[in-house]
This record gives structure tokens, C-alpha cells and sequence, in this order.
């Protein structure tokens, strides 16, 4: 096999399981030369219920994995991880390495016009402060509510996307956000998207979704530019998929996201 | 330290998380004599919604964390667990395993007048086969309704055990038990005693609930009797919980479980 050009290397994208596909969509939409590599911890997800130790451990096993398929830089694609690992990746990997809390923030400042923006997250994303930290960082006059949504990753996983049940949890979930009156709410889980159309039925259409999928992409075409990493050379894309638990749940499901077949492996810790 | 004579050694008791405590408090007051360890891998739960591979893979780590306390005996406090690992636990280790799907279903035929019975369970435990194939073992003409409810532990856990929401959920996973005219129900999974009443408001007076934890403390009794390994002597038992996630939140809700303190140490793989 021919050695790669540090530029010809694979993208590595983690996520604690399925919802960092979305990133993962941006990314190959985005940027069609590059080779991905993509590992979902799909054997303990989730990780926006567990500790801040926890998620910093798995965390660095999971850029260990991407780094044996040398990648040349890492997209973390969780927001819990993003919030509570970033600086501890850093130090652990010599590659650049992307969170997905920057580009929602920057996203959100740029949209909203009343400066009261809401935040919808796992636990562990709304306890670390992360996205509360980053906005008020860029604007110290921003008002903020963020709101902790435990059910919706176990409703999403369900595929129970738009149903009554999901409806009710999200009415109740939302009364504080909607109270604060924000105009822009930041989707601080790479699952919430899939919900985005019930979400938009509770809030009205004065509220602005933010979706950082699109927004990491462009943030990491601009990263390996400035890096010199982009892949230039016109080839056929390899995709390769990883996942830490049976894959048969990931297959069936990765295939709706991206709406192509992936190759898919298992890779046990 | 001296060293213990057999009968004087801990049980061993896991789960993947806070749901075997409902086990664990019912083996706490039956056998007041006994010290115990209990092991919640709550760095990985849920293990329900994840494969047959992963969840013996994971059962086996627990069992041997057990292990180097020196325990006597282990309860496999898990429905998961125990429909899809119980073989390789027994290969795997040299003390007796019990777990909780044979004292669910002795109970629910015991209890049953018609025959019908149904199971609600996590994904896992219903796709294993494991309650169908002990009840139709033992009862080869029993009428079995299975379903599997991924909703429930994360409603337990967010600890919205009559919430409005909860109901509806309830509603939707119990229509096919309701329709199969069942008169009891083996609750497959240690959380959903949490959550009794509301099934018992839906299903109303006529069906039976079985809740395993009781069975299971009464069944390991008598393992340990015709063993020789219950410990006569009268002491002040000592008892150890171990996590593998932060202790935090498990410590708040043990309490809760437990009614009592106690002893919480971390244990990372």
C-alpha cells in the first residue's frame, strides 16, 4: 500500500453513537475528496447522562481509535464530549481537533436579532456550561435559557419523531424556553435535529433552529485550508464506519441518515 | 485482615445500573446476615437496547470486578444479563449464579388462573426469547404477549413515574397485553417496579404484577442453603456499592431505593 500524504488522510468523526451522523452528512456533502473515518461508541451511549470523568475517558479511547486509521484531524461530534473533553483531546492527539459547541455559538450570535438566544441539550452538555460559557464569552450582554432534554435521545433512538408522546415531553421541556422568549434556540445534540419539525410546531416560526451540522462542516473546510490539509485530489471518496457495539441497529439507521450504504466494522475496546 | 471461611464471604450482585438495587434491598432483608457487594456498570448502561455480544461481553467484566471481592455466590440483578449471559457466566466463573428470569416466571405461573401471561421488558430481554422460552418450558400451553418498552428506563431514570407523559407511553406499549386478555404480568426489567402503579391505573384490579426481586431473594436462599454457604453468625453486615460511572447521581437515588446509607466507591474498567 502506498504510504498517504499527511493531506490524503482521512477525516476522523466520533460520536457516542448515531446522531454524529449528521455531522457526518455535512461533512461528505461539504467537502466530496475526503476520506472519512467515522467511530460510534454505539456500546455506551449514551454519554449525556454520565459523568464528566467518563465522558473525558471514552473520549480519548475513541480519538485513539480514530488515530490508529490515521486521520488527520478529529470532529468530535457529540456535544456532550465537545463540552467536557475538548482541552484534554487537545493535549492527547498532535492532530486539529473540532467540537461542535463553537460553530452552534457562532451560528446562533450571527441570527439572533433580541440577543435572548435558548439552549437544548443532554444533562451533561447543560451542566458543563459549555454553550452558556462560548456565548456569553462572545456577547457578554446575551441573554440565555438552557434547558436539559434527558427523554429525547431515548424518543429519537425509538423513532418516535413526531408522535403525541413526543409532542407532550416537548411542550414540557420547552414552557421554560418559551417563557424566556428567545428567538434563536441552539439544538446542543446531534439527535435533536430529527425532531426539529415538532420542536417548530411548539415554538412558532419566530424561533431559529440552529443545527451545527452545517455549520462544523464549514468550520473544518476552513481549518484544513488554513492547515493545508485539504484533499485536492479527485477520487473516488472511501468511507469507513465503526462502531463499538453489534452493528445491525447502526446499519439499518445509518442508511435513513445518510441515504447511501456504508462499509461498517465492529471495533470492541 | 483474617481470612473468611466461605459461608462468611459477600454475595455478589450486579446491574447495569441503579435498577438491581429493587434486587439487592429485597436480598438485604431476607438475609440480614449476609454482607454484599453490589457492582452497577453505570458507565454503560443501558444495556438493554444493546446487542447480545456487548451485553455478555459487559457481564462477564462485572462478574469478575465481583470476583475480586471474594464473593460467594452471584445474582445477575439484570434481565438483560440474564437472558443472554447466564451460560457464559456459568462457564466463566466457579461460584453459583442466579439469575432473575427463572424466579419471575416460577412466580407468574404460580400466580396465573387463565394461562395468559405477558411480559413487558427492554428490547433486549424480549428479543433474546429468554421469558417466553422458560414459561412455555414449564408450561408448554401457556399463552405468552411479549413487548418490549425502551421507553421506560429513561422515564424512570428522569424519575417521571406518573407524569401525564408517562401514562401515555404506558398506554401505547400496554395495548397489545390488554389485548391478549392476560391476567398477569412478569415486569421483565428491574426499573419498571418504579413504575406499578401506573401500569397497575391502566390494567386495573384483575392482572397480577410480578415483581421479581422478592422471588430472587427467596430463590438464593435456598441456593445458599443446600449449598452450605448461608452465613449463620450474627454480625453487623458490611455491605459495598461499586459504579463505574461518577458516584453522584447513583449515591442520591440509592438512597431513595435502599431507604439507608451507604458504603459507594467508584470502579473503572
Amino acid at each position: 500500500m502506498p504510504v498517504l500524504k499527511t493531506h490524503q488522510q482521512p477525516i476522523g468523526i466520533f460520536d457516542s453513537g448515531l446522531g454524529g451522523l449528521t455531522v457526518a452528512k455535512a461533512v461528505l456533502k461539504l467537502l466530496p475528496n475526503e476520506d472519512i473515518v467515522y467511530f460510534g461508541d454505539t456500546a455506551r451511549v449514551p454519554y449525556g447522562t454520565k459523568s464528566k470523568d467518563s465522558i473525558i475517558r471514552f473520549s480519548l479511547q475513541n480519538a485513539d481509535v480514530l488515530l490508529e486509521h490515521k486521520v488527520k484531524a478529529i470532529v468530535v461530534a457529540c456535544n456532550s464530549s465537545s463540552s467536557y473533553a475538548l482541552p484534554a483531546l487537545k493535549r492527547h492527539v498532535n492532530v486539529p481537533v473540532l467540537g461542535v459547541i463553537g460553530p452552534g455559538v457562532r451560528k446562533a450570535l450571527a441570527m439572533t436579532r433580541s440577543g435572548r438566544v435558548g439552549v437544548v441539550a443532554t444533562p451533561a452538555t447543560v451542566k458543563s456550561g459549555a454553550y452558556q460559557k462560548q456565548l456569553l464569552k462572545q456577547r457578554p450582554t446575551c441573554m440565555i435559557q438552557a434547558q436539559a432534554c434527558p427523554l429525547f435521545v431515548p424518543l429519537v433512538e425509538e423513532g418516535w419523531f413526531d408522535r403525541g408522546v413526543t409532542v407532550s415531553v416537548a411542550q414540557e421541556y420547552l414552557r421554560p424556553i418559551q417563557r424566556a422568549k428567545v428567538d434563536t434556540l441552539i439544538l446542543g445534540c446531534t439527535h435533536y435535529p430529527l425532531l426539529k419539525q415538532t420542536l417548530k410546531s411548539i415554538l412558532g416560526p419566530d424561533v431559529f433552529l440552529v443545527d451545527s451540522a452545517q455549520e462544523v462542516a464549514l468550520e473544518l473546510q476552513g481549518l484544513l485550508a488554513r492547515e493545508g490539509l485539504l484533499n485536492a485530489s479527485r477520487h473516488k471518496a472511501k468511507n469507513l464506519f465503526l462502531v463499538s457495539d453489534g452493528p445491525d441497529h447502526f446499519r439499518k439507521l445509518a442508511g435513513k441518515f445518510l441515504g447511501r450504504e456504508i462499509v461498517l466494522k465492529k471495533k470492541s475496546f
